[in-house]
């Protein structure tokens, strides 16, 4: 089953789903030592695709059970993941990005169940957030209980709010880029634990190609008026040209912080904060469940079958180095 | 063993050294809803102790053994730790913030034995450097495989550097301040990757309280040559009165930053930062040393006996929450 590279083991990795975010773990795959990548499967015709590895039918991805030692599910929260990693989760150790922070708890009871029973193991949620910032505001709380934690996004794409633009009538293109207040973060780092509407934490900037002949006055209002998305934000909607939205808007950075302030015994103030800056959102998070899809086969070999989430990993089990090594080039 | 306060169990920690760093983490247990401090043990005269909890001779520890669910170690890493660790791993479950960083593998492989041996569960080096920052570098670099690590510490007291001068013949009392350089941190905070030395990543700034008639020229000399500590940094020493020193020295905040700066696939830049600011090293400490006490108890229920350090412990085994409440408040 394992394919020896000058004595070393190697991680046989499928890619089920082949879009960005599956562009990106075949990337981070070739970047990882102890890592191949064994199939790419696609809903697509297969024999259209190029990539480094066979691409089969996703339809058959059952018949490669066996010989994929970790799937790394590569589809959307909202319709995808929610049906595909419990059926894979049958056949497969797996590692999903599920970020619809709502619903992890019951993707993880359905996806957990399956695992068990089926014997194989996977981590659910393994990109930044969910994911790594998850890790920071764990870590954060567990260390300063008395304290406050706050998250902010951007500035980047919201692939979720520009989804949501797209469905206005009229338009053609759009990007939601979410920027976080400078006056919000500099309070927060500065100790100070203001308590923060959504409106004072980030604003939202959208760039919206609308067809020939669209009612931009409307268009604009269903925008900045959209419940949940929008309406709680101050909201600025710029109206480009196509030209300009494929020259200036097709890139997908983003990031964010998040903090943790708090007060010890002595009356003393601590600030922890983490950030990322990513020009690309779908290779960092690639990056992550790449590295979660080799702690998802070391809990495989120690038989520790079910779900998981970023929070249950030891945190070596990431890395492709011993304990030894660790310990000496690490801590 | 364990005192049930409203149905839930309490973890009794002993505090083994009383200074700083042992009230730190008297206060962090008192901050802790699932915690309560048993007994502090000390190398003084425990009458002369004043503490929350009953305080006995060090000499007499073993004789706790069963009464003491987790025993946090609060002695220095120069001579206390390497004797005391080896030693309460007979007896207890443990956690130390040994910070010799070279010496971490022997001292972790001495532990180790004798805590298997003695069925004791612990952690080792659970500080913030070695500690959270160990932790940060280990997921940064899982994640980012192509890239630079770079840890600057300060602004800060340095405990070890202002012993170092203490040592200095004439030196009535010293304290050092570690200062990462803007500029170094502002290229490495930017994704440059720059090589940097040690002179070009911090300087470091004395306060020194010179004995009556002291050569002032021979203590400056003696500072700003010694071999690894201070020549091979740009460094300050300012002169100043014992009433100054008590006065504007006696606080011992620090903090630092770790780094990942890594480039994937398609060519896409990434930073994580991380940064602590902290207003008193020791109570910070001790708060991160507390956290993972809750995680030794859970070890040792597990009967998952031996050393660990950081980068082996599940992020959830710090939390006094169920894994369902995290999934649902911190994923």
């Amino acid at each position: 089953m394992h394919k020896l590279s000058q004595g070393k083991i190697m991680i046989k990795v499928g890619i089920a789903g082949y879009g960005n975010l599956g562009k990106g773990v075949e990337a981070a795959v070739k970047a990882a030592a102890d890592m191949e990548l064994a199939a790419v499967f696609t809903r697509r015709e297969p024999s259209q695709i190029k990539s480094s590895a066979p691409v089969y039918s996703f339809d058959d991805i059952s018949k490669y059970a066996g010989k994929i030692d970790v799937m790394v599910l590569c589809g959307g929260s909202a319709t995808d993941l929610p049906a595909q990693t419990p059926e894979i989760a049958k056949y497969f150790n797996f590692v999903d990005s599920f970020d619809n922070h709502a619903d992890i708890p019951k993707h993880f009871e359905t996806v957990d169940k399956i695992a068990r029973s089926s014997k194989t193991a996977g981590v659910i949620s393994a990109g930044w957030d969910p994911g790594l910032f998850s890790l920071q505001r764990l870590y954060g709380q567990a260390v300063l209980p008395q304290g406050s934690t706050e998250t902010f996004w951007g500035e980047g794409v919201s692939q979720g709010h520009s989804d949501a633009i797209r469905r206005v009538e009229g338009v053609k293109h759009a990007v939601q880029y979410t920027v976080p207040l400078p006056e919000a973060v500099e309070a927060v780092r500065l100790g100070k634990r203001p308590e923060l509407t959504a409106r004072q934490k980030h604003k939202r900037i959208c760039f919206v190609v609308a067809h020939d002949g669209a009612d931009k006055e409307k268009i604009l209002r269903e925008i900045v008026t959209m419940p949940n998305y929008f309406a709680p934000y101050d909201t600025t909607v710029n109206f480009i040209t196509e030209k300009e939205y494929f020259a200036n808007h097709s890139a997908m950075p983003h990031g964010g912080f998040v903090f943790r302030a708090g007060t010890t015994g002595g009356g003393f103030g601590h600030v922890i904060e983490y950030s990322l800056k990513s020009e690309s959102n779908p290779e960092f998070t690639a990056s992550a469940m790449t590295a979660y899809a080799r702690a998802v086969y070391r809990l495989s070999k120690d038989k520790n079958y079910g779900a998981k989430t970023v929070l249950d990993i030891p945190p070596a089990y990431l890395s492709s180095k011993s304990a030894a090594e660790l310990y000496k080039e690490l801590l």
